[in-house]
């Protein structure tokens, strides 16, 4: 079947201006730790230990077509920028969120995060709930978790004249490691009961 | 600015086939019904009494265009089944998710629910969340909290032979009514509390 326009038009893939290099492979490499944390919690999903989902991208819809006996078909739409944050869901009994990126350099900027998405993460804890930042530092393949009064400290100090990132060597001192494995993927859950639910490191 | 495909044609809205009146109007019905919902939320999360927010609703992209300088356009994708429920959030230390629904006939009928969403309200209950169904009666201008076990025991019932729908009558008498008012539109966290938290009606 020839893939054609809605308006009948033959696709034409040259008129599709492809993102540059750099783009393609920052993307690429977010997107496998993405799918990594999806995995790992559909392992958590299945062991019913926790009930957490990545939400989706919103998107907004300009144009829907609704052609005769098959689903309806966007047409035109527009990545917006996510009013929270990108994972939640419920641990333990409780409320579980948190924000989940990869970084190429050795330190993680600020502007990485939306500064709602801050706001977010510490209302979160203030009313009760876990919430974190999960990153993974690519060169070192290491994940850390980094509770949310710790990002808090070091973006007031950023706001105060302060660096405007965090450097990986912050993380290896405060930060705490994820263990990376088959199943899950990448275990947060073990750090949380440690963080979260003072739990001793298992013998 | 005269709109015009992505491939440069322009945009002749005859293309278009609209739904039928029917599927407008029920679309429409329920997106006010959301519409209230998430204006309630909002006010929740202006006055610090919770943090709930609706799910973007899944899209499977299969086109984007990156034009130069300009954001990049999504110029294929489709609607996903959604794999949980719409809201979710925390209130009062506690993790809430729901599903709202609009009703425009006497009775709710399970086909209206996906059953994942159901067994999604299920596993939430079952891990000390809090999780109910949202319906507005629409001829009725009622909206009712149904807890979830009350919903799993028709949903249940309905699979042994019973009837496939829940009729207004049973949300009367064991559903919650919500009040329905300025600001908060649907207060729905009040009978949170009163289920919940155990409250009782303020004097």
């Amino acid at each position: 079947m020839k893939i054609k326009y809605p308006n009948g038009a033959p696709y034409n893939p040259q008129k599709i201006i492809t993102k540059s290099k750099f783009n393609i492979k920052k993307s690429k490499l977010g997107t496998s730790f993405e799918k990594a944390i999806n995995e790992s919690n559909e392992f958590y999903l299945l062991t019913n230990r926790a009930i957490i989902h990545k939400k989706p991208t919103p998107i907004k819809i300009t144009k829907v077509d609704y052609p005769k006996r098959s689903a309806a078909k966007i047409t035109e739409a527009f990545y917006q920028t996510p009013s929270t944050t990108d994972y939640n869901g419920i641990y333990r009994g409780r409320y579980i969120d948190f924000e989940a990126k990869s970084c190429q350099t050795s330190s993680f900027p600020f502007s990485h995060l939306y500064t709602h998405q801050i706001n977010h993460l510490a209302k979160v804890h203030e009313h009760g709930g876990i919430s974190f930042l999960l990153i993974e530092f690519h060169l070192a393949e290491e994940v850390y978790l980094l509770p949310t009064p710790l990002l808090l400290t070091c973006y007031e100090d950023s706001l105060n004249g302060g660096r405007k990132s965090i450097p990986y060597s912050y993380f290896k001192e405060y930060g705490l490691l994820v263990s990376i494995g088959f199943q899950p993927r990448i275990n947060y859950l073990d750090v949380v009961d440690k963080v979260y639910f003072k739990e001793k490191d298992k013998v």
